[in-house]
């Protein structure tokens, strides 16, 4: 039994297990780091194979959104939740009132929003035992359109900026046309992606599990198909990762052709070392956290009711911050997920704490 | 890694990891049951071996705070917490305001007192953080006496009654009056008792490990002195365990040759398996969290500043108390210490789970 000598503890403030003998909750919530503010982070529901899974998972996910808060310049730390059980048996309504009691326990350092397993209507029912929730009102999108919780778009908006700028500092091209981007999965990020970048002047490689949306984007964006096995080694400008995790791998690392690795999927790197070997490579990596951050912007805007026009602005940041970490990386020949870690944690860390 | 099914988990509402980066603090906070009230219950601070004892003593404890405060029919649910430390040479004031300040996350469903470690000064420490304390305030005694948090002479009054009533429902005496007592420990506690026991009647049998303790009760109490080895097996009307816990264990079970085993001392069964032995042997045991509960009411009256009369008629009801519980063990013929644990459970589990 190890908490607080977990791998994936490091320096936690508080990890809060609660269970609920009426309802059958067993929930954890990891509260990373409140430097910055309280932590808001997505609550996950899903059957883990044992409770070291659940930990281990929470707390892997609650100290990424203290670095992804961070680097967004939010006055937010870093936090996430974990239900252990099956969201299609055991999501019952006793269920979540009582982990909206738990997550209200914390007394609001930490703020839930949703996460795999867990739907807007969840944290509706949820909200009615705690106000410490994020993502239940209604907002415009960067867009001006009103629209119902998702944060795709916004998403979506900042990969496309962020892309802008690695071709920009990469590439020394000022402007998308032309640029051959191939993206990995067509979901709502990835085709909202696709759509801007094709509007920008982008030629498409697309690829997707789902044979439906690859026949959409090559109808309606002009996009070239392609077997999903082919992806990630396509001879191509910017390779955009936006479906599952560790896509670079020990394997895959060697055989990206493209010039950039920029894309809207959490956790693209296997580990740090194909950050490295990336380096080396002379490929340009956006750190997926930095460049993903539109969601938790929007997240962040809709909560506290904020313009559509601030929220844009913030959002297109991101290409400062990714700007920023090229220089540095370029300085100090570290590689760009390192130098993005440094550049979070000397914004969550206490001053007296870095002078130690 | 497990704590919800760690072995002492036992239906725990809550256990709470605070982790301070600055001052060092890695603390639990668990939280058994708060049916009936916020959870009190002391901080310990103990340089615990690994991570798993400190988590098994906190969890074992929590939940005996819970029983102890529903049969003491106080207001209150059951907790505990430990930090990870050595009080000699750990117990910095940074340590002790962060530990204020994660007692007060929890926002008042943990009450924190003072335990092995942590002294009334620690707990001063803390409240510069925190309101959420209990034992930091002057009171009265049962005697009317004020004093500073100390309630030793609450508990050992407590027992004595406690001992009255035991002696009156197996013996079918009225009265103290030669009456043979064994205490084992002569602390604040088994002093304060044998003044008591003396003023009544009872002539006394003691030992402690500390040889002043045993003369000053000579001079003073007219008792006899016991070498610590031989007090389990005399040959006394009672026997008051006051110093350490599972003093009746598999081995000295079958050799105590008092009627009644009455004292101040927590767990004083080894195992649940000692107190059905004791019943088979017919020998009246009064369940230790129950006729010691005089502690937890004082610090309670004392905490909402409440009259030393109220206080007194409070603690007297312990033996109402233990009476009850004797008359269901014979009907039942089950163990005192079960009956006391049905008992405590009838009151502190919602009435829909007894039903369930």
């Amino acid at each position: 039994m190890n908490i607080f000598s977990n791998n994936s503890y490091d320096r936690h403030e508080k990890v809060l297990f609660g269970y609920d003998e009426a309802s059958g909750l067993r929930a954890v919530i990891a509260i990373h780091n409140t430097q910055l503010g309280p932590a808001l982070g997505g609550c996950r529901m899903h059957p883990y194979a044992s409770e070291a899974d659940a930990l281990t998972d929470v707390l892997r996910l609650s100290k990424g959104m203290t670095y992804k808060s961070a680097l967004a310049e939010l006055p937010l730390g870093g936090g996430k939740s974990v239900i252990i059980g099956d969201p299609s048996k055991d999501k019952r309504p006793d269920l979540l009132a009582a982990m909206g009691r738990f997550v209200d326990s914390a007394g609001g350092r930490y703020i839930v929003a949703k996460d795999m397993g867990i739907c807007v209507p969840d944290l509706r029912a949820m909200a009615e035992h705690t106000t410490h929730i994020s993502g239940v009102g209604e907002c415009l999108d960067v867009e001006g359109k009103r629209r119902d919780g998702d944060p795709s778009p916004s998403t979506a908006y900042g990969v496309f900026c962020g892309i802008e700028a690695s071709v920009e500092f990469h590439l020394g091209r000022k402007h998308l046309e032309g640029l051959r981007v191939a993206i990995q999965g067509l979901g709502s990020v990835g085709y909202s992606l696709a759509t801007m970048l094709r509007k920008a002047g982008a030629e498409l490689f697309v690829s997707d599990i789902n044979a439906a949306s690859v026949e959409r984007a090559v109808r309606e964006l002009d996009a070239t198909a392609v077997a999903p096995t082919d992806i990630v080694a396509l001879d191509v400008d910017v390779f955009a990762p936006c479906a599952m995790g560790a896509v670079i791998n020990e394997q895959t690392v060697e055989v990206v052709r493209a010039k950039l690795v920029a894309g809207a999927a959490n956790n693209q790197l296997a580990t740090p070392a194909q950050g490295d070997r990336l380096l080396q490579r002379g490929i340009l990596y956006a750190p997926d956290y930095v460049i993903n951050a539109g969601g938790i912007i929007d997240a962040y805007y809709m909560d506290h009711g904020k313009s559509a026009q601030s929220l844009k602005t913030h959002v297109e940041n991101i290409a400062t911050t990714l700007e920023r970490i090229y220089h540095e990386s370029k300085r100090f020949r570290l590689s760009t997920q390192e130098v993005a870690d440094r550049m979070a944690e000397s914004r969550f860390m206490a001053t007296e704490r870095l002078a130690s």
